[in-house]
């Protein structure tokens, strides 16, 4: 049970943006820069999937679940190979340069400390340039924070899969913060 | 020396805002919503606190020392009362229900993970609204953000303490996101 009130039957950050809209516009708008609008070396299949990674690692299924889906409808390899990365990165069908670009976000994930320089080392001999690694850790950085949000207030996770990819139809093709 | 290349002076996640305005703007709006024109139950002072206890708890020192100056000019018990506070909440001269409040930020800093019955409970035995839990929970996961931003890019810290002082007076007349 959430530690507020939801007076709508909501789960996840959903719940709680429909509960505190004042706070949902500049949180939407976080992650309309980050995962789609904001320009970015990076396409939004792949900034998705370092949401999805980071928030696996989090273990927020909420928000694992729900940018596994937006990932997997925005990345040729679908759901399979989303999968395959939260299993583990090190052995699935991605670029060498998004597999350490995952390895820096994974670092950013455990501790509000530098990256190491062999990640960030790693990432540049794949090619990452300054962009790729600001928006890898400002990505991995935020979902710290949506994670936070989401599992710190104890909301509901849905119980049926399917919720998942029915939000990636909106997400995809209206954005962060369109009507539901 | 940060993991990118900053092509201005400023330290801390002032020289990022710099360098990438396309983002910065959103997490300006963030902080100004959060800490400052959001409505809440809590004075900015009080938000400003959660911000820098939870930035010390961190370990990220630009942000903590930002958000002590900020909190500090904006509570009536000044730089001695937030030192305090980072010390040791739990002796610190607040109130029940301000310490209580601290104890759920920093569960969330911890981790995401739901933040205890026990925590809550005691906060609610002093007195907290669901918007005090709402606005603590988020003020604590957005410097999970904020800290994981800052630290994890390896940006610089001031070497004189004073700068962070000479910021509040920017941040609490004119708000984040004013000229520098």
């Amino acid at each position: 049970m959430p530690h507020i009130e939801i007076t709508n039957d909501l789960p996840g950050i959903s719940g709680l943006m429909v509960q505190r809209p004042d706070t949902a516009s500049v949180l939407n708008q976080v992650a309309e820069t980050l995962l789609r609008s904001g320009s970015s070396p990076l396409d939004r299949g792949e900034r998705e999937l370092i949401a999805a990674y980071v928030s696996h690692l989090n273990r927020t299924p909420f928000c694992a679940g729900s940018h596994s889906a937006f990932a997997a409808a925005q990345l040729d390899g679908g759901q399979p190979l989303v999968a395959s990365v939260l299993a583990d990165p090190g052995t699935a069908e991605i670029s060498p340069l998004l597999r350490a670009l995952l390895r820096v976000a994974a670092e950013v994930q455990e501790a509000a400390a530098p990256v190491s320089d062999k990640a960030v080392a790693a990432a540049r001999a794949e090619g990452a340039t300054d962009a790729h690694i600001h928006d890898t850790v400002l990505i991995a950085a935020a979902f710290a924070m949506f994670n936070r949000y989401v599992s710190g207030l104890a909301t509901e996770v849905p119980s049926d899969p399917a919720y998942y990819a029915a939000g990636a139809d909106r997400i995809v093709n209206h954005g962060y913060g369109s009507a539901r």
